[in-house]
C-alpha cells in the first residue's frame, strides 16, 4: 500500500491556511504519497479554492471539533472526541493513514497519538526527540523535550532506545554516542533519577558515555543527551528563543546610530545562512516516538514551509520503517 | 573600615597568574579597597616579580593547600581545611575582610563559604544569581543556578527574595517581577516542587508574575526566574556555550569558500559589539547570596579581566550593603 499521510488541517496558529498550502505543496512535490486532510471540512475547501490549489475533495476526511492551544491536553479525549487530532489519529490506528501530522497544541497530540494509535509494546512512554543543532554542523538530538514530565529511571531509557532508532535509521549516525544532562562529570552528581537512570543505561548495549552538562548540548560531545521532559522543553523553548534574541539585540543595536546600522545590514545574511542549521522551519517537527505509528508534532507558528517540511518527515519516517524497527528492536530488549 | 576584598590567587584554571594579574589591576584602577592575596605565599610573590607588579607582600595572606577543578566540594572541609578558599572564608567570618572572591571549583567554593563564613539567618539554603543578557539590554536573573540540587518549595522562595535583594540593590530594578520556570502557562503543569513553591510566591510580597518558559527567559517577561540549581545550572551552562557555538558555525560557514570568508569577516566586529552584554568576562563573577558576607564565584577559565571584574563586583556589593540588607529584610520576613 502506498504511503498515506494525514495531515491536521486545523492544527496551528494559523490553520487553515498554513497547513493546507504546506500540505498540498509536499504533496505536489514529492508525488509518492497520499495525502489526506483531516478537520472542518468546508474550512478546508474554502482554504484550497481561495488560493488557487488543486486538491481532490474526496481526500478530506470531516471533523467537526478543534483542539485550540487552550485546551487541556488529557480533558480533549473527553470533551472533544471529534476533533480533527482523535481523527487524524484514528485513522493511523484503522490502517486508513500510516502517518499523522499536526501543528496544534503538542499536549493534546500527545495524548490523542497515544490514545488513538496506541503504545508500541514495551514502551511505557513515548519521547519527544529533538534535533539541535551542533558545532559540527550536524545534530545533537535531545529527548525528551516534553512529552511527559517527572520521568522514572525506565522513562528516560527508554527514551535513549526510541531515539538510537531514529538516529541510527533517519540521520544516518550509527551506534549514537548517549550522554545524561547532569552538572558535572561525576557519577554521584546531580539527582537520585539521573544516577538510577545511568545505571540502567550503562548496563545496556547502548554507548553510553556519561554524563554530559548544559554546555555539551551544542559542542557534539554526544549524538543524543537524554533527560526528563521537563528540563527538555525547557532546554528545547530556550534554545529556540536564540535567534530571536539575537534578531532583538541586532535591533538595539542598529537603533543606536547609522553606522551600527551599517554593520547590522551586513551581518544578516551571512548570519542566516549560517544558522541555516537552526531554523525549525526546516526541521520537519518533531516525532512522537514510541506510539504504534507515525505521530509528527510542530510549532503552533509553523509556517507553510515548516508543515510542507513535517509531511516531508513523516514520509521518511514511512521509507525507514521506523515504527517496525523500533518494535523489533524493543522485542530484542524483552528477550 | 576600609572595604577589603580577599582574593584566591589559586583560583581557576590559570592561576596564579589571571587571578594575581586581574586582582591587582583592580585594586590599582579603584584604589577604595584595602586587597588580600590568598594562596602560596612564594608563588604568588613569583607572580608579582615576573609581571613587574606592585603590591605590599604583607597583604598577602598564605594558604598552602589548593582546591582543584576534581576535588569533591565536600571533602575539601576535612581533606584541605588549610586551602585557599578555607583560608578566605575564614578572613570574611574574622571580620577581616568583607568579601572573598575566586574562581576555583565552584562546588567547593559554594561549600567553604557557607561554612566558613556562616549562612545569614532565616536562609536554609544559600543561591547562586545569575544575570543573562535579555532582548531590551538588559538581563533577566536566573537562581539558583547550582548551588544546589533537589530544592524544596522553600528553598525557591528564598531564591526569590535573596534574589531581588541584589537585584533591586545592584542593578536598579525596582520590585522586580519574578516567574517561576516551568513547562506551560497553567498552574497544574510541571513538577509538585514548581506549583508548591508557586503557592509560596504567591503568597508574599513578591512581585509574582506566575510561571515563565525557556523562551521567556531571553524575552524578559520576568526580571527574575527562580528554578532548582539542577535545571538552572544547566541553563546556564547551555546559555555559556551560544557564543562559542556561533564562532564554531561562523568558522565552519567560512571553511567552505572564500565568499563565505570574506562575509564571516565583516561580521565578526559587529556581532561582538552587539554582544557585549552576554560576555562573560564582563559580568564580574555570580555572587553566592545567603551567606554572612560576599562571596563571588567566577568561571574557572576566568580571565584577568573577568577576575578584576569579580573584584569591582565585590566592590558593588560592599558599597550596596548588600549582606546587611539581606539580614534586615530576613527579619522582616520573620516577623
Amino acid at each position: 500500500m502506498k504511503c498515506v499521510i494525514a495531515v491536521d488541517a486545523m492544527g496551528g496558529d494559523f490553520a487553515p491556511h498554513n497547513t493546507v498550502l504546506g500540505a498540498i505543496e509536499a504533496f505536489h512535490e514529492s508525488g509518492e504519497f497520499k495525502l489526506l486532510l483531516v478537520g472542518k471540512k468546508n474550512a478546508i475547501i474554502d482554504e484550497i479554492k481561495s488560493n488557487n490549489l488543486k486538491f481532490d475533495e474526496k481526500y478530506i476526511i470531516n471533523a467537526d471539533e478543534i483542539i485550540d492551544m487552550h485546551d487541556h491536553p488529557t480533558e480533549t479525549m473527553k470533551t472533544k472526541p471529534n476533533s480533527s487530532m482523535a481523527v487524524g489519529a484514528k485513522l493511523v490506528k484503522a490502517g486508513e493513514a500510516h502517518a499523522f501530522v499536526s501543528a496544534g497544541n503538542t499536549g493534546a497530540m500527545v495524548v490523542n497519538s497515544i490514545f488513538g494509535m496506541g503504545r508500541i509494546k514495551g514502551v511505557s512512554r513515548p519521547t519527544l526527540t529533538a534535533p539541535l543543532p551542533n558545532d559540527k554542523g550536524g545534530f545533537t538530538f535531545l529527548a525528551d523535550v516534553g512529552a511527559f514530565v517527572d520521568s522514572k529511571p525506565q522513562h528516560i531509557f527508554e527514551f535513549a532506545i526510541l531515539s538510537k532508532i531514529l538516529i541510527e535509521n533517519v540521520y544516518g549516525i550509527e551506534n549514537p554516542r548517549v550522554g545524561i544532562l547532569n552538572v558535572g562529570e561525576e557519577e554521584s552528581k546531580g539527582y537520585k533519577l539521573t544516577s538510577d537512570a545511568s545505571k540502567l543505561l550503562k548496563d545496556s548495549q547502548l554507548n553510553f558515555i556519561g554524563n554530559v552538562e548544559g554546555n555539551d548540548i551544542f559542542k557534539s560531545t554526544a549524538d543524543l543527551v537524554v533527560c526528563d521532559g521537563f528540563i527538555g522543553n525547557i532546554i528545547l523553548k530556550f534554545a529556540e528563543s536564540i535567534i530571536p534574541f539575537l534578531k532583538s539585540t541586532f535591533k538595539n543595536y542598529a537603533e543606536l546610530g547609522l553606522t551600527n546600522k551599517l554593520k547590522i545590514g551586513m551581518v544578516k545574511g551571512p548570519l542566516k545562512e549560517a544558522l541555516k542549521n537552526a531554523n525549525a522551519d526546516n526541521l520537519g517537527g518533531l516525532p512522537l516516538l514510541g506510539v504504534d505509528g507515525i505521530s509528527i508534532i510542530g510549532h503552533g507558528s509553523s509556517s507553510p514551509l515548516a508543515i510542507k517540511n513535517m509531511v516531508l518527515r513523516a514520509k521518511v519516517m514511512y521509507d525507514k520503517d521506523i515504527v517496525n524497527k523500533i518494535k523489533g528492536t524493543l522485542s530484542d530488549y524483552a528477550e
